[in-house]
């Protein structure tokens, strides 16, 4: 990821890291067939996807869509180029996915103490004093570590969370080894004066780390901070196929930002994202019917945007 | 509307204007009674909306659901400082429209020479001849004219615009007396590059012209085309409450950017929009409850930014 406070420029790489099976499939209640869920990763990456979380090691219990992780990572295509990644909890999520064999794990801790106790009942410094032993065991196993920080801009508890706050974990991660945090936006609060200011306190405060934003389309506005991002010269965004995901809390929001628009909205500004937007549809359009509902993605229903429409066509009045 | 090139600076003023009565009841195949259609309106009104364009003056044969045009405009509230327009397709709407006391009137002629023959049967500048006995007549009614320019920033039957055709157009409408343009991007074709030159084009070609933005959703980037128009120095954007509208022609593709997604982003983003947020979702929720469906806007889901959860409500491993 590289570290830059001037806007992206055109024509530069941009990675889309695409966290569908992590944190789509996650809050689905029907279980996915692990054989589903290879055809879908492998798809993905048969688009040009290079960047992937392809599950959680995760407890079990907690999380009974995710049991099947180890079956999915011994069963998915690795492309040349891939970095397969997963979500972990804990030192036991971590020696699972590095004997499952991932290039990297994400960790999460949350910029708030009251969503971190909530999420793993762990204050926030217990939460990186734990890290530690994660750190080491990684290291040794010679898999990477992305440092997730969940409501990084904002909790449905607290509330505002300082962007010094972000900052100070983006530190500690950096001091633990990390070479790249991750701001995840949980629930969907991020604005674009949000992510200016956590993306600035953290150049400030951890010179050198890379960062990743994941942001939630909940109110609407995830590409608009995806546009904020670039402009802050930030070149990781991750997503979700189909805009998979959401919060279990908030009825009839939707989830992560959608891998497709936002390759198209890429693309479309002279980005190189390396991955081929109609394979990508496919792509989606194989996960919406795995899912068995319409994904709240808008290309998948509307298409590349120099579609024709049928020339016998009419228009009617139109503004 | 202010015609700089300079970003929009923090703390100004953003004219939000409501096209939901147009361009998103115009869709609607089941006639929406005309007291529920000025219930919606004056409580667009009451949530500090000033800028509406409250129906169309177009054939009833062609669009029934707006038949009741004058009556419509007959019954609502007219708060202090509100600007009511309408659209109209001729000189018979013009007529119309000034007969029933509209402070301005939006015309429209497609950038691209087949839609415009599609939609009103007439090339481009047949089209803009038509409009000068338009302009004429609205003169002396002492009704204002926004010159709308439809398939701004692409065609689904031609494909690319180019932005010089826009800025032809734009020039024209100077010189036939409009103090500003109205750029629609009919079927979800806009993009930040194509926000961009279009603009820049018009700046270039008629300098001192103001000029609106009207974007749909159709892929899911109308919000990043926002920031782009931002960025750009304009000022004035149409939105859809609820995200009502679409397109005849997109089996599923939404609608207009979503009016309160919109007021959200401007007002998180530091500027005023004199908009009361919480009024505006409440208007969102009886206009769905008179449509009768789940309208795709996010924060009439979601809710404002800091809404909180239950506090007994426990979290799930998220990123």
């Amino acid at each position: 990821m590289a570290d830059t406070s001037r806007p992206v420029p055109e024509g530069a790489r941009i990675t889309v890291c695409e966290v569908g099976p992590r944190d789509g499939f996650q809050i689905e209640a029907a279980f996915i067939p692990t054989a589903k869920k290879i055809e879908i990763i492998n798809a993905l990456f048969a688009a040009g996807i290079r960047h992937m979380q392809v599950t959680s090691f995760v407890s079990p219990r907690a999380v009974p869509q995710l049991a099947d992780a180890e079956a999915v990572l011994a069963g998915i295509d690795r492309p040349e180029g891939a970095l397969i990644t997963a979500l972990i909890p804990n030192l036991r999520g971590a020696e699972r996915a590095a004997a499952a064999g991932v290039d990297a794990v994400h960790t999460v801790v949350s910029a708030s103490e009251t969503h971190n106790r909530k999420n793993v009942n762990r204050g926030v410094d217990e939460s990186l004093k734990d890290f530690e032993a994660v750190f080491a065991l990684l290291s040794l196993a010679g898999v990477a570590v992305e440092g997730g920080i969940a409501t990084a801009f904002g909790c449905p508890f607290e509330g505002v969370v300082p962007p010094e706050q972000v900052a100070r974990i983006a530190k500690r991660y950096q001091e633990l080894g990390a070479k790249s945090v991750g701001l995840g936006d949980t629930t969907g609060m991020a604005t674009p004066a949000t992510v200016r200011a956590a993306v600035q306190a953290i150049r400030a405060e951890a010179p050198g780390l890379g960062i990743g934003l994941h942001f939630h389309n909940t109110r609407g506005v995830g590409l608009a901070c995806v546009m904020t991002g670039l402009a802050e010269g930030v070149t990781h965004y991750d997503a979700s196929v189909g805009g998979l995901g959401g919060c279990p809390f908030a009825a009839g929001a939707t989830g992560n930002i959608c891998t497709e628009d936002l390759v198209y909205l890429l693309q479309e500004s002279g980005y190189d994202t390396g991955i081929d937007l109609d394979k990508l549809i496919a792509a989606a359009r194989l996960t919406q019917g795995v899912i068995g509902r319409d994904l709240p993605g808008q290309v998948i229903k509307a298409g590349p945007r120099l579609r024709r429409y049928d020339p016998g066509l009419t228009a009617t009045a139109a503004g």
